[in-house]
């Protein structure tokens, strides 16, 4: 059989194997892995390493906050995505107060369809206003919606008792609750005592968020887990104490998972210090940590204590970020960082050739295991019947990150100068080649909204 | 030296020591310990035991609660605690939203002061409206207020960032924050629900209150403790989840202490399926839960994983109780139950009878430690210059507890029946012998406001 | 191309993945995974599962112990593996006291080679004789011997300076050390005194070697692979204090990993207390344990904290078994029982259908760890270049197993009656097809010995 | 009532209260405390502590050691205890192997019954030669031997057989079991290694005995105590990690207790890379450990993971200790270092002044515990009835530790220049004043064997 496309002699590596063979795409899926396949294409990648496409499961795409909408658009975005090896993301959907839930979502979509180059989904937004539309959970979860995120601070947090509700119905349709941890009313009151105290720079950012009652919101909600009987997954784990009570309740059985993302495993909260606009460019919350909180993380991946990198990407410009800076007051700074493009290279230089994790944790933690939970049940894997979603990875590839080598729009990012070491030579989306030696070849579109189902 | 009372030949029980000596009252006060003291007044305690008097820390007397004042008042309450061998109590005093915190505690005083035959404290009640006048509580712990009552539930509980800045303000005195934690927000979502769905039975209130969502809230505080940096004490843990986060706290070495109560030693939730007004009666909060919880308790008490027993006695008579079933709701019937009386004699029967804990362990429980972490500087031990308050006890006398063999005014017990091998003799208090022999020698007003001091 | 034999549309099992695909062998190797493969010998396997041959790290065959060797012969038990889809199997060898370790390692293959149908490896046995031969075990694991077995019970015991010296080499050479983890001293004391004093019947024998005994022995072993700084691998875990000294390792990062044996999952101690032989079949070390024990097994396998299921294969006859109770001494007894057949199935049938791990684990326990512990590179999982060592399995294929169903030679079976749902329909070796529908198409000879290397 | 002696004014310091009172003595015990009691003589001591005597329960005075007996006698060494403020010791006596227990006993008793000038007890050994003895161990207990010694490491170690019979017969009469806990064949190994390889330096004394060897071995004797259902006292608890095994022990609830010495807390190994004999002088064991185990040995003290400091004093001359240095051999250097006199000042100055634990925990610690779990009833306590062993401390005095300022006989203290605040005025025994201001008023003989009792 002549297969559509044939990658030939790489060393293909997934969450399990590390092998040298080459894989047959037929139309937009894997059709072989084998010795001695032959195809119509066929591209040479002897000495190269052969990945699953990247998978992003946190990305927040031209998001209205506020005054400003976040610098990438759902184009601009997720080409930078494919550019670093990413080929599927999920973004957010968010139903205004009156809004049937199905509707917000087909919106979303609507504004994503046209634009994507890349695969997507959605994870819905639970707010106070939705706890009466609950019952349209089954019918979002089977539009392909099978994750909701729950806030635990901001005005749009829910209270515990409004927590457990969601929790329950979502448990109820088979989904996974996905959970911003943080305890609002405690950190709203540190803000506003710091504010009319006239500490306002971004140094008091990281105080007015202590890492305990990150930790603490942590384990309230991993207790109404508990109650409800649900699985969980915590967003943006950004210290050891949020760490450990993911472990402990691990220890115990409870299935809960938690992802850290790149701003916390490499920066720390020394830069809130720089002067001017560059104290207020890496505010994002929760907040950068310590250097210690930094080691845990990085040894918490390599232990399964947690278990994915993804980027909570959601840049915003240097001017948007001086207005808190102007206004003196760090709580009216936009809060976000971009990450998109740079993280499986980051986490490839700084993982596996420090000798962190292995070649395949990497491949798992940023591609297997966020597709296995979040029900992308063809992606994230080199197997037969997936999507043909694959880079084809040159591990001696030198890049130094800034603006000019990124194709993000932020206009700035916080690994400016960052050395890295592997970049993807080729990002393949369901049998397309979308980037090929620094070209993109893809196009507005393209991309298609991933129906997920119950996470496995 | 002739001392003004002499306690001939007693065994001693401290919670260090069993030792047989006489022990001399001059005045108020202990004043020597030893062989062939001689008194004014001798009383022979041959094979009798001679322990501190008991003091109870969680006690409600005459406290209004809505439509209803609990049924026992300053007098009658404190007769009954002295007839039990409590010689020491510590009730409450709240604010209204107006008033400032010193006049709330001197209102209270005057009410309590004319009516006392023992001597009390008072642990001041920190509301929402209270956070604006946390300045006051220098003066307040100055004179002579050294706890303060932080609700986690009700409509008078603090939210997070409350709670933080009242352990911050209690911090900063040396008091001793005292605490009822349940997650709220949980609680009235399924009481709302329970109610919604006709499920209105007492049997409804325990699964309305589940014991992980009191574990939760304590794991809360204890969380906001580790922030601020304070001591905490726990009031009323009713089960295994609950001792479980104080002594994972203390093994971590944070000063959490916790108490637990008679109902949640002796009684269990099924007492919530009895028909009628019966199923009423033991409703109280923290809700009674299962015998596995009970047995939990009674070995947290022996391995010092909790280290107090008080009463939380808060008793109404059975016409109020009926209301809720009359309005056919739970959540109606007014909370509490007695136990100023008995849980001296209880704890000896169940705990050093029954040999789960030692006699010096059982005074530690019901004597020292309380004195100890609540201030009481001169109570709770016997020793030279500590107040005279003493019980002699026989540990032989049997009662059947019930209506009519206490002094508890509500008209009931939950412990009817039950049957008691040990009682006081003789209770005395700073040198008055109050009770003898089943006869009251006291009179209203002459105990006396205790000004407390820095826990150590 | 078309390849040498491919299995046609079955369900592909590995440890990580469940897909429907084709899997094609070239010669002895796996060349190709895919869709539309052809071969110029097909299989159909639709509605079959196919997995990776299992693997059985722990076997016994023709060894000598004592006056008796075990019942079955490398041919009798590498045909009786076969049958039940073991395609690899780990034997033992043991020097004699002065001989070199290499020429015991050529002498144990040489009386393998002729006999084995499937593949094999050998670890060698380091008893306090071998102590001063340390210096060669560079050689042994040079020639393809990675493990090596330290005993902390019986005569050829190590004591632990030994033992710490026997790790020290292992971790020097790069091997893997594997213990008979329990304390000698006190079973021996522990038999004496029971023969001693007439409790000479098999019910002794559990009650001679204690679990806690088994755990102190494997925390201690533990300790030291600690001090030495080396992985360490525990022999048949009986039960849950066991378990726990292994997953207390495991949480503080130490490279710790333990087996448990069907016998240990599916017996108890109980069978001890039959009349006559029938009490002393089940004889074997470490002994039967409780219910409660066999519960946690199961749940230590689904939670990793247990990596594999061997079977520590070791039968005797009827008549061999009989001897301890002819003499009145449960210890004259010689240990061990039958599973090499069952095994595989027994695990599908009891963990899998019952709903106590998945598929994937099942395959993980049974094929793809121990091969990825004991260095069998290419065995254990379907992936290119890989031995096309597979399974092809029935699942609806019902057995009930007895010395007729099994091939086993003990000429009886611990597992008398016992139903089964799910059997071997093909096993294949290397490519070539072993057993069909259970005809045996094997030749005494054609296993290999594998030259093992690093475990990863 | 006019007591014999009374001593005046002083402040009271007891475990668990601190009060200022009159001590009132009659005869040989206490008899009084109180306001106000006169006394024929009368001792004012304003301005001074009043604490029970001192107990050092593992003191080794005039014990043979090969060629060698420790230098000081009972006279020498209890005089040194009492000018230090310890008033009871507990010494070691080791049957022959042909020996009766009992007349091992006497004959130890006889020689220290005509020097001692305190109060004493002894613990007895038992070596393996004592195995067959085991029956005569309730007559011996009944003779006031409360506490056997057993040994894990040296030639008269017992095996885990010998110590589980052990440990069963110890449980069976009602007394405690006390451990040096190493586990030798390491030790033995590492030791005939460094040897072989000319490292014969004190260096490495501590590298041949490593900490995780001695934790090794406390965890096993923990193991053998719950297989055998009785308490059990560690001895001279080294460092961190076995610190960890009794506080993992005592979590669970085994009754389980350890102490440490004053050379652990105040000593490193950094002194055995002093230059010739002066590296030798600290060689003990277990030995000294590093600084990180020394701060966490102190919390361990505060937090009740450790119970006791005891001196475990053992002294040798420098020319005794020379040898080793000699014969380039640091295994023949005799182990042990003097503190019999310094103690519980040490303490007091380190643990009290400096904020390490308070005033009560010095004197549990010191004088409580060990009396309590060695069971000398009237020990240890300021309480009426116990015997009249005090000290009057002064807070105030100063003194610099050397051979001048100290009755050691070694000719040498590790502590030499070290500052001390706080040392003993009086010392009295049995109502009797020994020392009084730096005069020793005793004489040997007075002291007398104190036969104990079942710890509680």
């Amino acid at each position: 059989m002549t297969y559509d496309l044939v990658i030939k002699n790489g060393t293909i590596v997934t969450s399990e194997v590390t092998v040298q063979a080459d894989v047959a795409i037929q139309g937009h899926r894997i059709a072989a892995i084998g010795e001695g396949l032959s195809g119509t294409r066929e591209i040479e990648a002897e000495g190269k390493l052969v990945t699953p496409g990247a998978i992003d499961v946190h990305v927040h795409l031209q998001m209205p906050i506020g005054d400003f909408v976040s610098a990438d658009s759902f184009f601009t975005g997720s080409r930078a995505a494919a550019f670093g090896g990413t080929t599927t993301f999920i973004d957010f959907v968010e139903a205004a107060p009156a809004e049937p839930l199905l509707d917000a979502l087909a919106a979303r979509q609507a504004k994503a369809d046209k634009r994507v180059v890349i695969d997507y989904g959605l994870h819905m937004t639970i707010t106070p206003t939705d706890i009466p539309k609950l019952a349209q959970l089954a019918a979002v979860y089977k539009a392909g919606c099978a994750s909701f995120k729950l806030y635990m601070a901001y005005s749009h947090r829910l209270n515990d008792g409004e927590l457990m509700q969601a929790l329950e119905a979502i448990r109820d349709v088979g989904g996974l609750p996905v959970v911003h941890a943080e305890n609002w009313d405690v950190i709203s009151t540190l803000v506003a005592r710091n504010l009319a105290t006239k500490r306002t720079a971004p140094h008091f950012h990281s105080r007015s968020r202590p890492t305990l009652m990150e930790a603490e919101a942590a384990g309230r909600v991993i207790d109404l887990a508990m109650l409800v009987g649900t699985p969980l997954y915590i967003f943006h784990v950004s210290g050891a104490a949020v760490v450990e009570r993911i472990a402990d309740a691990r220890r115990r059985g409870q299935p809960i998972y938690g992802e850290t993302c790149p701003q916390y495993l490499f920066l720390t909260e020394d830069l809130y210090d720089r002067f001017g606009v560059e104290g207020a460019l890496p505010i994002c919350a929760p907040p950068l940590r310590t250097e210690a909180d930094q080691i845990h993380l990085w040894e918490a991946l390599a232990q399964n204590k947690l278990q994915v990198v993804s980027t909570d990407h959601c840049p915003f410009t240097k001017a948007e970020k001086a207005r808190g800076i102007e206004e003196n007051n760090f709580s009216r700074i936009p809060g976000g960082v971009p990450a998109i493009e740079g993280r499986f290279s980051m986490l490839y230089t700084y993982g596996v050739r420090l000798g962190r994790f292995s070649l395949n944790r990497w491949v798992d933690i940023c591609c297997t295991t966020p597709a296995r939970l979040f029900g992308l049940e063809r992606k994230g894997n080199i197997a037969i019947g997936y999507d043909a979603d694959l880079v084809i990875f040159d591990p001696d590839h030198k890049v130094k990150l800034s603006p000019s080598t990124l194709h993000e729009m932020a206009g700035w990012t916080p690994y400016e100068g960052l050395e890295i070491t592997g970049w993807p030579a080729v990002t393949i989306s369901r049998g397309d080649v979308l980037v090929e030696n620094g070209k993109f070849y893809g196009e507005a579109g393209r991309g298609k909204f991933v129906a997920r189902v119950k996470n496995s």
